[in-house]
This record gives C-alpha cells, structure tokens and sequence, in this order.
C-alpha cells in the first residue's frame, strides 16, 4: 500500500474532535498520521516529568480506526522552562546577539545542556511507544538547520578542526592562513568566518564551517537514531528534509543512518530562490531520492495556500492531486499531507490544512478525498515499484557550500543551474537520478556533472572509471577547481579530469549580462544554429579532444566551446559555457538521441511522464500540468490503472488531471 | 478665531532678533505660537535646576504683540545629563542593542528613571506658566512612538500581561501556546515577540505587545495629563499626531485624556508609505477628526521643502495656502506652522520654515502673509463651524496591528486600502468620518467598514444594531477574521458578522499580480461592465443574501462576489474582493446614488469640495489642487468669502487657489 | 626609467619557485616589486619574535636581477596572536558590536596597545632594511580606512574635540547643540554620531567625527613615517590610496608626510559607485595628482579580473597595456601590477594576477611583457615629464564628508557630479587638475568649484584673489552652504561667494526625478536650445552679474538660471542648476572655447589625448579605448615614439591601442 495520509496536531483541538478528525481521515482512505513533532511541551511540562497521557488517547482513537501512527521527536521546539533555565542553549546569530525564545529552531544545535535533554525528552518516547501496535516509525526532529555562532559552536568548530588536521602547521598550510596574515599559532584563537567584518573570510575556513555545522547536525541526529534504534529496533526512522532547494546541511550524510529520506514539498510559495514550474518539484523527488537511492516518503505536502505573514494564491482544483500524485510517480511510498486542519492560532495560521480553520471540509478535502478512494484501488500494485535511470545528474553539498562563500559570477546560481540542467531532461520525459558524486556510475548512459566545483582523487577516478568503462560524461565550467580543501588547484583547469576531458580551460570570461556571446557547432544535427550562452565562458585549449562548438565572437570567436574526448570506451563532452535553457535542451536533446536515451513517449509542452518499474512491469504516470486538456499519443496499447481500462492511440487528459497507465494489462 | 500661527525655537536665534521674529508674525495676521517643546536642557541645564527666565523673556514679547502662547513639555529629548548619569533609560532596539544619545526620542518609554524626570520638567513647567496670560495651552511631549525592547519594557509586558489574563493558563488556551511548544509555565519566561529569531513569533504575543506598547505612551501622557490638569486647570491640553500614516499607537486612547486633537500635517515628502494625493491629507484630517469626533488642530503644517538628509521639491507658489485652508475646510480650529525660520544648525537644517537660513522673508512668507490677511477678515466667521457626514469609515487601530504581524498578501496593505476607499468616495466630495467601530453609527447613511480583521462581540453588536434600525454597511475581505487574541474565528468568514451579511466565504484566493480576475453585476446601472479586482478574492456563498455580482475568470467564474442582505431596516453589503480604484469608485459611487448621499456640487478632478456647518449655515471650501484654472458649476448663488461677492453659475478658479462659498449672503 | 612592476608575496609559494618569478619578471622588462605588506605574522610569528630570513632570501633573489624593492609595513593585518591576546584591538561596529578575527582591517586605528605593536613591527623592519641595497622605499600600511566605535575611538574623539573647541559651551554654540536638548555639560556625555537610532544625529557632530577619523589614521601613519624617516633616510616612503571614489579620509591630509602618493587603480569591477567609463581612471589619477600636484605611482595596477565573491569579464586584449599607459599619460612614475600571480588560497583567489593560478603565463602576461619591452625602450625619455594644466577642478574632503551626512537630493551625488565635470572636459583632452581649494590658482586659466559645500573665510579669499587676478571661476549649486562647523551660513546663498559672484540665490528647488526643467541661453553661441538640467535649480537673484540663461518652466520660467559677474580682472560664472550630461559639455565647452583653453587635438568620442612636458618638450599619449579602430588627425608632424617613425596627417589607431607622439623628432 502506498502511505497515504496527514501530519496531525491533537493538542492543537478540543479531545472531542479527535475521534471525527479520525473517521473523516478514515473515510479519505487515509491510513497513516505523524504525530507530536513539536509538542516537547505537553509530553515534558516540565524537567524529567513527563505526560504521554493525551496522546495514547489521540494514537488510540487512530489505532482504532487502522490508521498507523508516525511520532516525530520534539527537539525543534525546545520548551520555555528549559530556555528559562539555561538561556546559553538559544542559538546566536553572526553579530553575536542571541535569538528570543518564542518561535521554533531556536536552539543551539550543539550545546550540551540542549542535547542531554533532547536525549531525555528521545528516550522517553521511545520507551514509552516501542511496544505500541499503533506506532511504525519515527522522524527526527523537524526540517534541521540553522548556524550557530556561539562560544560553544566556536569550540566546537576548534576541536573539529584540530579533528580533521591534527596539527597548526597543517592546517595553516592547507588554508593558506599566511594570506592577510592568518596564521594561527594555538587552536583557540581560530574564529568562526565573519561575513560582517568587512573584507571576507579565508574561503577554506568557511568552507569548513558548513562542513562542521552539517557535521553538528548529523551527530545530534546521530544521539536520537542510537536511542531509538536500540529501543525501537522494529520502528522506521527518518527525517523530513527541505528538498533540492534547502543547502546548509550535507543530505547524504543526514540520510546516511535513516531507513529511508522523507521530504517537505511546498510546489508553491514564496519563499522559491528561482522561479517555480512543474519541473521543481521533480527534482526535489529526484533529488531526495538521489540520497540513498531508494523510495522515500513525502513527510509534509502541501495541502493548500501557505505562507506565515502572507499567503500565495490557492491550488486550482486538481492541484494538489496533481501534486501528490507527481510526488508517488517519482517514488514516494509515502505521501502525508501538512496538515490535517488549518491552525486558529500559532506562526501558521495562514499555512492551510485540507480543512479550513473552522473545520469543514471544503474542496481541497474532496479532491484528496478522491485520491484516497483510488489509491485504496491502486496502491498495492504501484507500492514497491522504483524508478529507473540511465540518465544522473551529480549535486554535492560540497560544491554547494563552496558557491555560499564564492559565488563566482553574480549570475550564476549552483541550484539554478542545476535545475536547469535537470528541466532540459525533464522537458523530454528521462528519468533522472541526482546523485552523489561518489557512487557507482556504471548503470547511467550519461552522467552530467553541472559545476563540480569543488573534486576530490576519489571522485575524479570514480569518473576516470565511469568514462574508461564506456560512459558518457558531460562536465561543465567550474567543474575542478578546488581542491578538498577551497584551494584553487595548482594545474589547468578542469584540473583533475583535464586528462579525461583531453582539454584545459585556457582562458575564462564571467559575462556580465550587458555582454552577449553564442556558439556554434562545426557539424551535426545541431551545425549552423548561433546557440546563446551567458553568464560565463571557458576558452578551451584541446590536449586531445575533438573540437564539437566553437565561440562566435568577441576576441575569442572561433576558439573552441565545446570538445569531446574519446576516453576508454566511453567520451568525456566539456560543454564551455552556462547558457540559455535553449543551449541547455538543444545540446542535451542531441546527447540524448546520441547516446539513445531518448524516451518513446513525447508529450506536449507541461505534460511530465514518469515511471516507476516493478520487475518487467512498468507504470508511467503522466501529469497534466497546464490548465487545459491535452492529446497525448500512445505507441502501444496500456491498461488506465485509474479506471482499469484499455486505452491506446490518442487520448486526452484534462487540464491538471493524471493518467498512470501499465505496459501489462 | 481662527488660531494661526507658527512652531518657534526662540532658544536657536540670538534674543534681539525675537522680537523682530514676532513684529513679522504680527505682520502675517498670526496669533499663536507653539514654544519650547524640544528645551528640557534650556529649561533644566542640571537635573532639578530650573531656568525659565529666557521663555519667560520670550513670552512677554509675543505677549505684548497679543499672540497666545502654547507650550509643549520637553520629554521627547531627554537631555545629555540624564543619559549620562542613567544610560539605562536608552531605548534598546529588537537586536538587543542599545540607542545612543545625541538625536531625539531615545529613551525609553517605560523606565522609572525617565518618567520621574519627565514629571519633574512637567510639574515645574506647569507650575511656573499655570497664571501666565499668555499661556493658553499645552501640547503633552512630541510625536510619540518607538518601540523598545528593553528589560523594564519584557518585564513591564509581563506584568501588562499578567493584568489582561489574570492566570497563566488562560493566556497559554488563547494564545495557543501549545504551537511550537511556546506553552508558559512562569509569567518572566514570556519573552518579546522578536521577528529576528528566523521563524515568526506567536501572533497572540505580538498583537499584545503592539497594544502594550500603545498603552505605555498612553499611561506615560496620562502622567503628564494629571499634573497639567490639576496645576493648570484653565489650559487646553493636546498632543501632536503623526497623522492617519501612524499605526505604531492606538491613537483613539491617547485622544482619550485629550481636549482636542492636534496633528502634523506633512503632505510632501518622502517618507510616505504610498502614493500621496491631495486626498491624503483629507483621509489625514478625517482620521484625526474621528479620533475625538470633533474639530483639531495642526499643530505643524508644512512650510516648506521637507526632509533630514535630503530634500523633495518646493512647494508651487499658492500650495501652502491651499494646504492650509484644506486643513481648516476639515475641519481645523487652528493651524500652526512648521516651522518660522529654517534651522541654521541641528538634524533638521533642511526642513524648511516659513523664513530662509538667513531670516529673509521671501515667497513662502508672503504666501502664509496673504492667507493671514483673509483669515483676519473670514475667521470670526468660520470659527466653531464643523464638518458633518452622512458616510463612516470605521478604522481600527487593532486590525492595523494585526495587519503589521501577518499582511495576508504581499499586495495589500491597510492603510493603501482604506485610502482607497476613502478617495473614491473624497473625488465625489462626500464628507467621510472616519471613526472607531465601537462609536454610535446611527447618525450615518452609509458605513464602510474596510478589513476589519480584529472583530468583537461588542463591535459586530454595534454593527447589527446600526444596520436594524436602517443603516448601511459595506462589509469585505478580511474582515471578522480574528477574535480579541488574533485567533482565527471557529466558524465560516466574515465570522461574527455572517448572519448580518447573510453569507458565508467557501475558499479565499489571495492573488498574486500575475493572475487577473474581474467581476460583473448581474443587474443595474453597474451590469454588463466587467469590474476588475485583485489581491484577494472571496468565494461566496449566500446564506439568504441577494447576489449582486460574480466572478467572471478562472475555475470560480459565475460563483458570488458581491452579496446585498436585507438585515431589519438596513442592509450589509458584502464585498468579496479587493480591486481596482475603477472597482471601487463605480461601487461607492454606486450605493451613494441608491442611498441619496451624493453631493450636490459636482467638480472637475482635482477640486475639492468640503463643508464647515454652523447651524443651518453651511462654508463649502472648493480647492482646486491641480496646476490649471479650472470651471467650478454653481447649483445656486453664493457669497464668495473671501473677496465678499456674490457668485452663481460657473466660476473660474485659479491654479492651486480656493474659494469659501457660503449659502446664506 | 618608468618604475614597473608587481606585487609579489614569495609567502604565498614555494622558495623553489622565487627565482622563476624574477626570471619571468625580468623577462617582461620589470624593475621593481612590492612586497610584505600583509606578512606581519611572517615577520614577527609571536611577540616581539621577528624572522626576517625567508624576506632577505627573496629579496636577494630580486636584487640579483636588479630588480627593486618597495617594502609595505603590514599594519593592516594585525596577527592571531596579537587578536587573542587583547581583543579590545578589534574594531567596533556602529551597533556595538566586535568585527572578529580572519579577515583584513580588523583592528581599531585608536587603540594604544594596536599602536604600540605597529610601531614595533614597523621599527624592526625599517632597522633591519635601512641598508639593504635592494630597497628604495616604503609603503605605509595598506589602503587605510573604516571607522571603528570602540570606547577608545569614542574617548578620542572627546578628547580631539576639546582640543578643536577649548570649552564646551564653545562647542555647544558652533554646533547648536540646543538643537533637540543635546546640550552637554561633561565632555564625556559627547556620543560618537549615530544614523541607527532613529532620527539623524546633529550634523557638526557628524561632520567632527569623519575629520576625527580621517586625523586619526593620519596620526597612526605619522607615526610610521617618523620611525622610517629616522632610521631609512634615504628610502621613499608613499601610502596606497584608493583613488578618487574613497571618501573616508581626508586624502591631502594623508598624503601630506609622503613623498608622493600612490594608488590602487581597478578600472573594471563591481564596487564602483557610479557607471565606470575610461574618463574614471583619468579622474582618478587627476584626483591622487592633484594630493601633491607632483607626479604619483599606482601601486596596484588592474591585472585581470577582479572580484572577491563574484569576478566581472576579463578585460579584453590591449586594455590592460591601455590601463597602464593612461597611467603614465596622467603622470605615474611607477606602475605597479596587482598583482604577479593568482592567488591559490585565501579571500582573493578571484583577484586575478598576470600569471594563472597554476603560474602559466599566458595573454595578460604576454601583453604587459609588450608593455615591458616598450618602456625599456621609451621609459627613460618620458620619465620626469608632467601634465601642464590650465584647467582646474576644486575638490574638498570636507565637502564629501558633509554630504555623506546630508546628502540634499537623493538624486545627487557629489562624486558623480565631479565625475560629470571632469568627464566634460575630458571629452574635450583638456588636461585638469583636481586640487584643494586652497592651493595657489593663479596658474589657471579656468576653475571650477562643484558643490563647494562648506566654505572657510580662506577659501573664500583664496577664490576672490584668483578671480581678482584674471581667472575664471565657476561656482555651482550648493556652493558656500555651510561654515566649517557644518551650519547653514547666516547669509544668502552662496554666501561668502555672494559678492563675488554678484549674485544670490533667492530660492531653491530639490527636484524629484518627475518634474523637468531646462534653461536657455540668452545670447552667444548656446542661445536658441533648451539645455536640460535636473536634480537642483537655484533661482538666481543677480546683484551685479549678468543673467546669461534663465530657466524655461514651472513657476521660475524666465527666472535667471547662470549668470556672470565680472569681478578684478576676471569673472565669476554661477551655473545654477545640476544637469544633464549634455547641459555640462555644451556649457564647459563654451567657457573653454571663450577662455582660448581648446585643445589642440580634436579625436573620435572614446579616444583620450594626455600630455606629460620635459620643459618644452610634450608628449602626447592618444589611447583609444573603442573596440574599432580609430582615425586620428594630427595638426602637425610628430614621431611615434613607440615605434620610431615619423607621423603625419590622418593615422589610424587599432581598437584598444596606444599612440605615444612627441612634438620634437
């Protein structure tokens, strides 16, 4: 069965609501609910005493109707009582001053005071909730991040750093702290990087300073995992992560101890860095699931209008089944909507439930209503199935963090970029993983590695053997130049994969936007269109490679753009330049069709297709996206799994409406 | 009499240029000065050290020329003494940080230390002018505002707190505490709302502080009240008002103590929060007006360029006269300019008076010179007659508060909407009230009652009882949403003011500019023409209300936008969107029409009509505020006042100039 | 000889590396380097500990290729040890709070213990240099600025202000303190200027506090140059400046105790304040000439591209030798390249040197060898050639720093307008000098005074002496405002230039960007077109002078715009409107055409002509900074000093390139 369900805030209604709220869940096909993730305050009103009263009434009441239970650990919330008692435990901004009490993620991540009482507050529920039939998994904790820049943090970062270099002098010499005179002669006097002081910070400190706060939280998440794994040792355990847009903590370490990744997905809002389509929330699938590789859940999606001070327009109808029905064709097993009934009171009344504030049940109620009643028919089919992909795009946080400290060119944005790499591919209907670096490559037809900024030994032979062994490898400008450690490399760029890619990076040019530069393709399907780039231009030297595309003005029109490198059995491609996202779909269109990874079913414009594979079976689930009907032409015939019926040839899907059709009928 | 006159500083200019100052004020018909509201360290040069022998001096000359004299206590510029020996009566800002001495309203409002000092310069003033001839009133401190954060201000809002809910229990059940785990178990753990802490804070919490704030200026002049009634009980007592711009006080209490209103009236510069029409300063007057429902003054009228840092252009010669006497057609029983003479030293060089840096009398005194000559011959007349309106807009000081802690929609704003519907009905020169919900509405045809958020039992009582006995209400967007603790309502929009309305909102869509949507009537003058809304939209469903008008775009076309309910004698009109200026002048113009409220002179755009009544005597001012002659269409013949003629039939008035018409010769 | 070079930092790579360097140095006709600046913690690794060695071996490593030594002391970048053991160094930002450790220009200019230190250092390098042969000079500190609002800044200021006012109730009457009741009666209650708390602090006091800073670092240099004077007699010593756009110091204060000044001359990047054309370096190198009136070195000459986060484009081919010849054109001695190799590690990896980062030397290299082998050729001849102007533009710290406190119109900028000036006459390839005003200018044929905000009874004489003489002056809006403790003259306007421009301002007009305005000449070559001006109109009352533009519209149409006054032997011009670009080169154009100060070489738009003069001998540096080719028509026959020919008639010059023509063959 696919997990269909609500996040549910019992202490936020009278008790008795409880029971109505279950049976209308209950009649939406509802069969999981997550519970308790910021109520550290009613299990713990105060030090050591706690009361778990109230919600074995409310996980009763939902026992009771089949509906499973997910408790989330409260550590997000930290109660008044305990920021009373030890203020040190509330989180400090750069400038030194200290966060208030009265909103949540308030708190120091790393103090001591603050972990021996997540641990408590931890253990507690876990004791108290392993034997209960009702309870299958837990998540920890609430969407983790935040820095901190306290005594404590600055400590903290010391030893880690003393960690992770072991002597002064290596870590002097591996930050080049002689630069502006930095050299640390005892541990205690590094500080953490000050973006508020004037001229920047040593770029190797700052990027060490994300790496030690992801650290932070992979530890604190590390104490409540042991704790429950060890209680609780047939329960789940996950996270509700931000998705692809949300870059302060490395993912794949957060993921690494959980079962399986869930994620927060808000397709519409205002708080998006980029400009939202259809496509967003896919990579944010792709990209959650990237982090272990495996089916995920959707922990919060979206359930109406939000915003905190202000809200966005509604969901049009078919919206939000559109939504949750993208989210199970990239592979959740799992999707559970934020949240069940719209606040009255708290920072979120304006982020809305299924039901509005007074309790009805109105149109986002019945539309979900409708998904429940055919999920209860199709669930058990699709649940298991997985995507498949020849096609990976590589993220690291790494990169990401590296591009916080230097963005390189105003222009450019690594999640921007990103996107637009994936959105090309996802215009054409291929299935794509975004992954780490790190991984085995030798499933992927064509891996595409947008930016990889920052390239270790590791990850360049893992490359290396990808390409020898016959893959198709796409690497980009800003891809190699810094070592581990922020360090430019002492060699011409792409420095570590110049010899796979046959070509060194002569010269580079950041566009400014006032500036216009296009290539051309000296032969191929592709010859003869200018293709507009921007933003930044690598002037290629070939050691090797093949010249495909060459500049077409400026004092280095003619100069080589684009090369391609026989490597082994496989071809390292160097696209030269970031561009328009009509370079992007005309050179990965072409790679696609090169490479045969072309998908056989084409949709108009804003109509995704996607599938989930279950052995020799697959569903292709397609989503109309746009606001009217469209035609969609079959190859062959399928079996409409929403309808059960055979449908072949031309068929028409209705504005926002969703299809999931199976090869074996 | 008309009170006339200007803001001096005798303490900035040498004392044998005083008595030229007041010869030349004489000359300009001028009658009254403000004096010494910023001299708390000329007054008191050490602390309980008085000197008032050079205000003395300085009263006894604009005495002698027969000009009255009001005083301001100096408490809005503590002076360098008393921040040295007690820094701690400094404002804090939200960060934690401290203001520093040296600009002006530094302290904070609250601290002991500052309010006994405060008294003491009171009740030495006092004392010293209570039998003074020349003194005749006094204005309480300067343009109060500021929020402060300090430790006294979070532990004075404990206590507020503590007074207003009486248990902590009762505060955590309708604050819903339990939101994030925020629940209270000690009164001194409740922090101040901080929108600095990364997610927002409570909105109960903030709602309270913006209140408790309010109440804290409003006890602090209370202090001041007490001292100057008792001392001087034959003074009038005001306080100058920052205008219907303000929303930092609850201004309807701080009138409360007040004989009168008094205002600063600024209508160019560049602080203004949205696009500044000669109607602003009208929705300016009515505001003040409806804060005590009866006549005011400004007690700083703009007399010049304005600004600190920089400047805006020079008021077109007649601007400053037709300023003026805009202010006194609504409504001003005196009008005091800011300020004589341009400082020569200090923040405020660039806000000009009416004389240059160098004490010349140039165009902007001859300007005020002329207007004084006319106000010598038309004042007696004018004086004591008062504004009377058939149509109120209720405002309310609670809804803004609630606005600044969630806005709804990045487009709107409240004080732009009831602008809005203001000028709309200002451009038909219908004479507005804009007064409190809790007044009694019966003498009105027509209220609007725009987004009123915050409703109480006692309010929405006030409106049925309106609406029974015959009266008119305009309902919209936004309103009855909130109880008392800015909770959303347990029941369907507009909450306790459905029944009255008849109608219930199914879904709300909070626009953003990118979606369009308009409305139609179904029948009357209005039908046919489709109408175009934005920002938010209400879906209605009538609950015994007549339809007037529907949506006509997107998937609630044809569903109800505009409801009319038969309620007693009355109607409630429910408007379910916020629009267009087009949108909201053809619906006001409209219901004025059905309800018999037009005015009977109509004008060209840009001239303004507005009436003074003394018994059956009416003064119609008519303003014209463009840069071009314009043809005013007499009903019938008038005295013109001031040149003493009589007019009918259509008049030619010039750029910028005014006419008093009077209907009895 | 030309001095030309790089900054280099042997601290940055490894020893084996050194001698590649100078051998590349040497091959690209380089005769000098900088070097230590920012290398105290290398120098002086704990207190009082100094090593020198790893300096002594690379500058025998230069010196063994004859290649100089310029020794920066390294104050700008106090070491770890010095920040741990006495934070109280760090400076402090407005709002109270610490700038941390790990970034440059940390530390309080004030603090005695920062000082103390400084000297040290300073003291042990100059002893142990004084004789080394390698060495000629000394750069103190590195780009001096930002203010710190420590304790100890704000007790000096007390202190630095008893000592400009004696007493406090001089101080209290100068600045008008009695403004807001911010009379002091301690020196110690006299706070340093705040902008963040709220209102505006008083504008003396504000106004005080830049002088108090700019003394400051004045004061903290002085004491370096005594310590090197003393002990290196024989070594230059100059400062790196920031060139014309810096407005933090007072630049002739600073340049004072140099031998002659330096500057960091970055033409393209994102910092700049206001659109960068090739006239800003011009302005630049006027601006840092015209400290001393004597020739100057840039210090840090643009290498490529630059940027600390972000990078802009690559300059072009030719533009970076173009950049280095407009230097010399404009008088440097030395030209100095920021810097020798890019930087692998630390804040500037971006800042691009000659070399790439994996030390290839590829185009920029191989166009500044060019450049090399061109001086080693030419340099002899032109070296100890200076500009010759008769064409002065007035520049006053003073002004600037009263601007930044209050800024006027939010359209003006007084850089910008400076900028619009000189670019005028730049246009035009009249050579200008930019100088105090109150220095002799009795050499000048034409002076222009922008925006000489504060004026002093010298400067006033300084004026009506050159005038008195024959000169031409022009005097601007916002001209003679304010006396030199920042308070509006009690006078009209201009002021103490009133009488010499025979004029006064009887009004003013800030204009906001939606009101237009234009003069029109009434006789003479301008008349008939309607100039558009913009951002301020005085309207001229002549007392004497002659009206030669009025204004066009609104209410001041015919009122007089310009006027001249005939004053001694020459005149003074009032231009009394800001402009356009167009308004200021049609009337500059005029004055200078009237006044016989025309130059000689009329060139497309976007090609410069510069003179340096050998007593009669003149050479003409013509840089065309287009991307075509130019046609250049010379008057007479010249030899091309870059390639030895003689040239005559219509030459063409290649987009980017660089004539150098001397009028003796």
């Amino acid at each position: 069965m696919i997990n269909f369900g609500v996040d549910y805030y019992p202490e936020h209604w009278p008790e008795e609501r409880w029971a109505i709220d279950a049976q209308l869940m209950l009649a939406a096909g509802m069969n999981v609910v997550r519970l308790a993730e910021f109520a550290w305050v009613k299990m713990e009103p105060a030090e050591g005493i706690f009361n778990f009263d109230w919600l074995d009434r409310a996980i009763e009441i939902f026992h009771h109707q089949g509906i499973a239970v997910v408790l989330g650990t409260p550590t997000a919330s930290p109660p008044a009582w305990l920021a009373q008692k030890t203020p040190e435990i509330l989180r400090t901004r750069e400038d030194g001053s200290r966060v208030s009490f009265g909103t949540r993620r308030i708190n120091c991540p790393s103090h001591p005071l603050y972990r021996e009482r997540s641990r408590s507050i931890t253990a507690a529920m876990a004791e108290h909730y392993a034997a209960n039939p009702a309870v299958i998994g837990w998540q920890t904790d609430n969407e983790f991040g935040d820095r901190c820049f306290c005594p404590v943090c600055r400590a903290g970062f010391q030893i880690w750093l003393k960690e992770r270099y072991g002597t002064l002098s290596e870590l002097n010499e591996r930050f080049g702290t002689i630069f502006w005179s930095q050299t640390y002669s005892a541990w205690d006097q590094i500080p953490l990087p000050s973006t508020i002081s004037g001229a920047p910070p040593n770029p190797s400190l700052a990027l060490d300073f994300r790496r030690f706060v992801s650290d932070t939280y992979v530890t604190f998440q590390q104490e409540q995992v042991e704790i429950l794994r060890s209680t609780c040792p047939n329960h789940f355990i996950t996270h509700d992560m931000m998705g692809f847009e949300y870059d302060g903590l490395d993912y794949f370490d957060l993921a690494k101890p959980l079962d399986f990744v869930s994620w927060n997905n808000y397709p519409f809002g205002f708080w998006h860095k980029w400009a939202h389509t259809p496509a967003s929330p896919a990579l944010g699938h792709a990209a959650m699931r990237g982090l272990k590789n495996k089916n995920f859940w959707v922990m919060e999606q979206q359930a109406g209008p939000t915003g905190w001070q202000t809200l966005s327009s509604t969901p049009r109808p078919g919206v939000l089944r559109r939504w949750a029905y993208q989210s199970i064709a990239h592979g959740a097993d799992g999707v559970v909507f934020f949240r069940w009934r719209t606040a009255r009171f708290g920072a979120e009344q304006y982020w809305h439930g299924l039901l509005e504030h007074d309790g009805r049940a109105g149109r986002r109620y019945d539309e979900i209503k409708q998904m429940g009643a055919e999920l209860q028919r199709i669930g058990a089919e699709i649940s298991g199935a997985e995507p498949r992909s020849k096609v990976a795009i590589l993220q690291s946080y790494e990169a990401r963090f590296a591009f916080q400290v230097q963005g390189n060119s105003p222009e450019f944005g690594y999640e921007k970029y990103l996107a637009q790499i994936y959105t090309a591919l996802w215009k054409r209907n291929v299935s794509v993983d975004v992954v780490s670096p790190t991984v085995d490559l030798s499933k992927y037809g064509l891996v595409i590695a947008p930016a990889l900024h920052i390239l270790t030994e590791e990850v360049a032979a893992n490359l290396q053997e990808y390409v020898r062994a016959g893959g198709w490898l796409v690497v980009t400008p800003r891809t190699g130049v810094k070592d581990v450690d922020n360090v430019v490399v002492n060699q011409p760029l792409p420095g570590l994969l110049a010899e796979l890619c046959g070509v060194s990076v002569d010269e580079y040019d950041a566009l400014t936007p006032d500036l216009s530069q296009s290539i051309i393709f000296e032969e191929g399907e592709l010859a003869g269109q200018a293709l507009p780039v921007q933003t930044w231009c690598d002037i290629l030297a070939p050691q090797g490679a093949e010249v495909l595309a060459c500049y077409t003005q400026d004092y280095y029109a003619g100069k080589p753009a684009i090369t391609r490198n026989q490597f082994g059995l496989g071809q390292a491609i160097y696209l030269g330049a970031f561009g328009s996202d009509v370079f992007h779909e005309a050179v990965l269109g072409w790679l696609l069709k090169e490479k045969g990874l072309v998908c056989e079913l084409e949709t108009p414009p804003g109509v995704e297709v996607c599938e989930r594979w279950q052995g020799e079976r697959v569903f292709r689930f397609v989503l109309n996206s746009t606001d009217s009907p469209q035609l969609i032409r079959l190859p062959s015939a399928h079996r409409n799994l929403l309808n059960d019926t055979l449908v072949s040839g031309a068929i028409q899907l209705a504005a926002n409406d969703v299809l999931i059709l199976t090869s074996q009928p």
